[in-house]
């Protein structure tokens, strides 16, 4: 079980470079055993094509190292207060991703003005607030994490699947780590289309609301009709 | 014959990743046989590695499966009312190319500036009208359809062989498959043109109507002189 | 000879889709056999994979075609106008490369604002004035190359070794056809920088004059010391 | 010692067009060897994928050739200033990789607007004030050195470890040539992120002083936990 998670983790991280999300180290995907209460995460700082399964760190929730000689992800902890938090995702993804990451630079939430983005969620994809001093100092990683729960609020993973932390970058979940994979593939685009389409009109959207719902709900919940049925 | 509609279409979508022109599973080509009256089209939501020419679906002009095990693609009713409108085209082709999608995002039509738009075609690529809220619930994509035609109105399939659904991205049509896909090549590098152009100077344009003629009939019908006889 | 010059004209074309210039069967390449008074050409409209030296056209100063089955590019009279005007370049490229397209679509001339560009030349890269209906409708092609060739003006072609065709694309040229290649690839960095830096600051440059003058003597001339001693 | 030394130059002459940071010929890498005094640098002009460990040039440090028979890069006194005046570093990097050209283009500082900047140094990367005639004239190359050293100040080259040559480039350093091509691709991307940055919110930044700190102590000097213990 525990194996067959790392080989998950460590496909879902060789993705990200394959997708074009990458530079160098940057990013990390894990994933969640949630019987076992364990997650499986990219070692820090480790250049991708370096990375075997053996690499993958296991911690529990309370961030202890259970199995792996590597040093996890930096990271870490905003992952884990993820998984706390929202109990219906099994994997986490972290990148840089050009488009995304200038949102997030500018500190600005993509706002909804297409279908793509509509496909992906019914809603902008948030930012975070500003953490303080003190929550940078005491524990930044985990900080982080707790401003991307603010920042989904009372709403469904499903209609949030990623949130832009702050002068960072984004944080992308979804049901397993494969899953997160295909929302930051998703985001990374929508953000690309965003800024190109402000650029054309910084008044542009936001996509009609009909339009908007009819999107989501063809790809999404128990009306949809989009992909072959499993 | 339905066999070979199957991979030719098989085929046209396959040049959509090859052209860098989609992300995932996203966009979607179909081609008719206007003998039979059945459309072959790209099955819903499939990756494109792995569409073999069995999974391409064939329907008739009512939207009835007729060829099969796979879901069509959720888009087929679009295309079968463009099918049903315009007698001339042989194949369809639809995208959330990034330039073509940002013009469609921004509600903008895009204007003809240069040489290299005149040579795909003599206009504006036109964004459809809004849809009400009733198209939407009622029958969506279909709608989809006939703002497409509606866009088009009264001119000639040669002279608009594209246009942009508001907020969602281009349909791009030719007298088979393949040709339609170079239509949605040359429509997106014209809309990333169009938009750096608009950078550089936003009151750029239009190009000379002398220029915009000479390179369209050069290219198209009697006069044209461009490429090698057939 | 005249097969030489063929396989060097095919090996400069295949080039252009090497170096990203190209979409589709756009662009082409020219070389010039100055002894013998003939112009080799890609042929109009042909895929680049599909293009091997025996579809080369060679025609003569005045347009002739001397040898070769194909129809050569429509472009062809914009060469011949440039060959009898410039005697000592020996290599032609005619791209719609997407940055150096841009500034056409503008109808701007791309102004010098780095290093880089003096590197390849010490002004501005022209841009045509406009053609009349009259000069479009008599001899369009050949108009493109006499206006060209007005744009250049007094200066010597190394000075200015690339000209913007209002609204439609770069031509480029050079003492042979990899080096008319060369250029082209030059000209569309140069572009793609000039676009980025105006977006920066829209008041950017010039290039400040004696770093301009520096740069292209240390490239070009009799003082240059960039490179290898041939 | 120096086969050794020019081995690894070599490589990280070739990791720029691996990275997508060079154009044609541009760009140069050079590494030194402290205790013989000598610089190991590429050679001027020479395409990438002809280049091999017997072109790379070894020159002592007042830019005698002591090795090789090509003729050093142009850029060569710039790189010997800066190995005289920062006695940690042990590579240098210089390219036009294009972001990173254009805000040196635009004579512009690149601001600190997100983490990813911070991950690399916690301040603007800064742009060199502008030579005069009379350096220009007298010793162009060594000239650009001595502004660079001069645009880093009183600051320690980990806390700057890359410069703009206004409106020519970046050139980067690390303790070995390795590193300072990961510090060019870094900037490169940094540089990337800021202009699409800028372009979402003139008036973005600068990112919070004490996220910045957290990012840059995380991964550089004594408090450091990114990467792998070594």
């Amino acid at each position: 079980m525990l194996e067959e998670l790392r080989e998950r983790v460590l496909a879902a991280n060789l993705a990200l470079p394959a997708h074009g999300l990458v530079t160098l180290t940057w990013g990390n995907v894990s994933g969640i055993d949630r019987d076992r209460g364990l997650v499986a995460i990219k070692p820090s700082g480790m250049d991708y094509e370096e990375i075997s399964a053996a690499d993958i760190v296991l911690v529990d929730l309370d961030g202890n190292q259970v199995e792996g000689e590597r040093r996890p992800s930096t990271d870490t902890p905003s992952h884990l207060v993820l998984y706390g938090a929202f109990e219906s995702i099994g994997g986490i993804v972290h990148t840089h991703s050009t488009s995304a990451t200038a949102w997030a630079q500018a500190e600005r939430e993509i706002p909804i003005l297409g279908t793509t983005h509509a496909d992906l969620c019914p809603g902008p994809v948030p930012v975070t607030r500003p953490l303080s001093a003190e929550e940078i100092e005491r524990d930044y990683e985990g900080a982080t994490g707790r401003a991307l729960v603010e920042a989904v609020g009372e709403r469904e993973t499903d209609e949030v699947p990623a949130a832009l932390a702050r002068g960072h970058g984004p944080f992308c979940w979804a049901g397993d780590p494969a899953g997160a994979v295909e929302v930051a593939v998703t985001l990374e685009e929508v953000a690309r289309l965003a800024a190109l389409t402000v650029a054309l009109d910084p008044a542009a959207g936001p996509l009609a609301a009909a339009v908007r719902d009819k999107h989501y709900t063809r790809k999404h919940g128990p009306r949809a009709y989009y992909g072959q049925a499993e």
